[in-house]
């Protein structure tokens, strides 16, 4: 039988206890699963970063994954655990937007349900009211890798809770987005998909630069030049060639990204 | 069958080769392992700390789990290398008191057992006098794993190198207990577990700080103030919501916690 | 049967969702694999960094294992996607010189191949330019985990490109080596194989230093003394018991290392 995949994502990081404590629930529960971490390194209660890397990694998750994802400021209070399934995969939460963006991706959502999880019956024992990775998500998580539908954890909600991010957009001239993430070498990614991007030449601003040279691969670009790419994910992003582009045009997460038509 | 579940704690980092090392020991010898990683981050040659956060998570591995525990700066000496089982779960390390602070644990320690490890026949040869985690521990904790009863790998011992740290203890107006641990968010974990708390109302001194505001979790806590609950761990920890504890309260691990009974 | 090894070293490190994405391709291709993580924390696009940390982590991976390694600057140009295979293990990655440094170690290498990796078909489609080490290098590491023979992915090429450090040799008094990594504890790691050295006593220069004392443990070195030993993968290293030996002598990787027969 093929192994089921639950994948982690927290703001936890690795240096405490707390990845591991949740593992160990699931391994009791799912012993055969195959663990994949996303990520631990989220900045601690940073919502929006969370939903970004998970949205960026959903769709390279196998089919049938389960993701359990924690980044929990308001854990104890009554924002609702959830649990959502959509395109082949399901992910449980708080539900505090952290697992909307993924929702919103384009592509065929027929499969699409949420849940607020209520079937305490599964959740682990005394649950702790600062601890639901361990004692809620991560329980719920290895029963639904071992195949128990989502409507048998909770139940059916019409909504859940919208990620408080502004969305990219059309303009007269072109599309306005916003810088969405910094990765480890400096590359800033905005949150504008490529069918989005204007045909023929364009232009875009972010930061102290505007940036008219589109290539295809880092190297590429020549020493000090600053150029824009389509990435991995499929996303409009800002890069240099072995140096940190988002120190060389002084831009921020949150920051509006202009894209104009024309050379 | 059942994958048996190998958990590794170091202070080796993950940005070296030694970690992938000893993970390569131990799928040779046992290839169904699920090997989970507790943490590498220990801060080198920090044995209180690791012995700290491996009693945290013990509870929470699965029951037959088999830890290897690598900070171990007397490695080569005569210390010796050992291996222990208790409530269901074993590890194996130096005898340093890594491994010791697992066994105050309150709770039924009837299977409680501890050898030195001597079967060098299971050991990996040569042994390099500076890498017992690859070359002793990992391959005992494998055989381990797959089933081998702990007196088969070494000779039972009476007892094993205390951890040298203060216990918490009962005064005339409360509780004298230690900062043991700061997380990643800031938290300070104390050594006091709830057992100890008096009932009613206390107050907890620590750093510059006198706390009086016992919450469930973090989010009870108003902008700026500082509050105090049981962690997921079953500890006294100080908190505040959204800012990190230790640097408001200027208090460093090992400082002493002073709980009074009264409002 | 046993579950197939895949290793995995990169520059990605764990922050972003990068090696999530391969990860999840490796899992979708190998739903069984044990993937084991040599390291993600090479500095980003320093080659020589990830071959050392390769080489050195190799001996230790299981006999069968696949690595996919991924320090890749020139991910999109024409350097070749290439496979390797020696001593009963395989790797894939960037023809830059990643891959290199496995095949100069000494020992029966009668097994040894190399292949351009051209089966297209294999790969995943569509091929981000800027994301090899999830297109092509990880299901070509799940499908060689499976058992495909290397010589079915690609085309057998007669050389690899080298990679472009120095080696070390003897000299008329001794030899001379580099100082080749630095690990988390401050130890100096040379390139210096224990075959090199000289029998009898000798004195190693590096930094600002010349160390004449070797242990064979850390715990042997006075306080505050630098001595030096063969670490656990059979180089010469210099090293503090308890404090950082890299801070001590000055020195950096690249440094050379002067090894000279004598007292």
């Amino acid at each position: 039988m093929t192994p089921p995949v639950i994948a982690m994502i927290s703001d936890f990081g690795v240096r405490d206890q707390y990845v591991a404590a949740m593992k160990g629930v699931i391994l009791a529960a799912a012993p055969d699963a195959q663990i994949l971490d996303i990520t631990h390194d989220v900045t601690p209660g940073d919502v929006v970063e969370g939903a970004w890397l998970l949205a960026a990694a959903w769709r390279d998750l196998p089919q049938g994954a389960v993701v359990v994802a924690v980044v929990d400021p308001g854990v104890g209070t009554e924002r609702r655990p959830i649990g959502i399934k959509i395109r082949g995969r399901m992910a449980v939460g708080p539900d505090n937007g952290l697992l909307e963006l993924v929702t919103r991706d384009p592509g065929d959502a027929r499969d699409a349900e949420a849940v607020e999880l209520t079937v305490r019956a599964l959740w682990r024992h005394p649950v702790s009211p600062v601890f639901h990775g361990r004692d809620i998500f991560s329980p719920i998580a290895a029963v639904l890798a071992r195949g128990t539908p989502l409507r048998e954890v909770g139940d059916a909600i019409d909504a859940i809770v919208p990620l408080s991010i502004a969305r990219p957009g059309r303009t007269a001239e072109g599309v306005i987005g916003h810088i969405i993430h910094v990765d480890r070498f400096g590359n800033v990614v905005t949150d504008i998909p490529k069918e989005l991007l204007p045909r023929g030449q364009f232009t875009v601003g972010a930061g102290n630069s505007v940036v008219s040279r589109q290539v295809s691969y880092y190297r590429q670009a020549a020493e000090d030049e600053v150029v824009m790419l389509v990435n991995s994910a499929g996303h409009l992003e800002i890069a240099m060639h072995g140096a940190r582009a988002v120190d060389r045009i002084g831009a921020r997460r949150g920051d509006a990204v202009e894209v104009r038509a024309g050379g």
